[in-house]
């Protein structure tokens, strides 16, 4: 299989683990951000990286899933007008604008919670021990010294000053933990030991740091057209980001040197490495575009 | 030990719990909300049903704290300006109040998510398969299907036909899921059998259903001083009460009636279940207060 077709098994799948007991609009609500397109890249590392480890990665669709649902939940709490007050994402009304602020609200607190069910219940032929491991691996990386945190981070920057150990936080908060969960799921569900988590967790942090200093130059150098979101926000909102503290070529001589690092480390994978290089790849295709 | 000496171990545990690494703003306004007072209904909750099936409960003081975790998230939420609008908890400014509507909103977020790492590795001497079952438990009573989607149900009330069905089903989830996950998950450390886990699982669904019934009661009847918040908002907001079905008669007699059955569920445990009688006695107390 490859990532097209593994993408097309998170489509499906993610839908199926909507609660369907929920309230119809909230169901609604939490589906219209969840199949809003997007990469699926996350749940995309969980898969590529089991796989990388020598795992069949189809039966890990479910478990996947959590980490979008986590991306997701983020997503649209970040749009909301005391956050970030987008109301375009990915070409699409933002889901406050669509739905009502409150709506809205409890979407992301409901993906949030069920990211943790879905992990509890899947992959079911996994160990008790490992599931649990994986709960505590994903609650780490969105909780306050994660996502959560990173988002404080980065909503107190400006008026900080803009150095690069600032910049690492906020990258890592923000962005680069949940990534790293991404790739750490995937090492635990092929039953590594700690050495090689260790391992993965490196990978997992420099490919999430990765994503973000690219997502930052994207931000300075594309049109609202090309991203689907409003662009040039970060800027114009005072936000520390990667061209901010390097410059913008600086950053990007940062972002290959980052590729670089990434690919060392999948090195002794050798072939079954192939979709996590091609994953880590298309983080720095999107610069030269 | 009595409820005053588990809850001074609750109010000593849920700081503990604070990831020590997240960014200090974030975790005042974590502690800000987590430490505003409250019952710790929930957690005692945790523990006493523990003790009635015969466990220890002081080593279940972490686990039971995730109880107050969620809780605490959705008293944060609830009160936004896009949700119920309060300025006053506990005779307190809301988090929004106190802190801004973005951090807020991230605190809340970042609570339910440490809600889940907190099962995954309390209490640390339980078998995984239990821990990871108290996830599920959990995270099934926050998400869609409970504590989010009875939100939704309630924001949806106004308008709606003032049937009981309607009441129980919003009941239900925005409050009685978690409570009956509390119940739920300390029979669950008590090694209990299934059959016994569903009949813990009935008691806590009443003591939920119960205490929602009272606190209806309570704003229609009490003044903001003594409520610690503002009073008789579930009228103004046009949303659906016990008493706007029943009449404040008729849910005072509700009440009663669901404190019997509760009390008749308990009789087996005999003397260990005092605890536990006791704080569905409270629920009621409050009534005739």
């Amino acid at each position: 299989m490859t990532l097209t077709a593994w993408k097309a098994l998170i489509e499906e799948t993610l839908p199926r683990l909507v609660p369907p007991q929920a309230p119809e609009r909230l169901k609604e609500a939490m589906l219209y951000s969840l199949m809003a397109g997007g990469k699926r890249f996350r749940p995309l590392l969980v898969m590529a990286s089991a796989r990388a480890l020598g795992a069949h990665p189809e039966p890990l669709a479910e478990a996947a899933c959590a980490l979008e649902f986590i991306h997701t939940y983020s997503l649209i709490h970040d749009d909301l007008p005391a956050m970030d007050d987008d109301t375009l994402r990915r070409g699409m009304p933002t889901s406050h604008v669509r739905f009502g602020e409150a709506l809205a609200i409890l979407a992301g607190d409901a993906l949030n919670s069920e990211a943790f069910r879905i992990l509890a219940l899947h992959p079911s032929p996994c160990p008790a021990q490992t599931r649990l491991r994986a709960v505590e691996v994903l609650a780490w990386a969105a909780g306050g010294e994660g996502m959560a945190g990173g988002q404080v981070l980065d909503m107190d920057a400006p008026g900080a000053p803009a150095t690069e150990e600032r910049l690492l936080a906020i990258h890592a908060g923000k962005t680069a933990r949940l990534i790293q969960a991404a790739v750490v799921l995937g090492a635990l569900y092929a039953g590594v030991d700690a050495q090689s988590e260790a391992a993965f967790a490196e990978l997992g942090m420099k490919t999430g740091l990765l994503f973000q200093v690219a997502d930052d130059i994207l931000d300075e150098t594309s049109t609202a057209e090309q991203m689907g979101k409003s662009a040039g926000k970060d800027r114009e909102q005072g936000k520390l980001t990667a061209p901010a503290v390097w410059g913008l070529d600086g950053a990007l001589r940062r972002a290959r040197a980052m590729e670089g690092e990434c690919l060392s480390l999948l090195e002794p994978c050798g072939p079954a490495g192939a979709e996590l290089r091609e994953l880590v790849g298309m983080v720095c295709a999107k610069l030269s575009a």
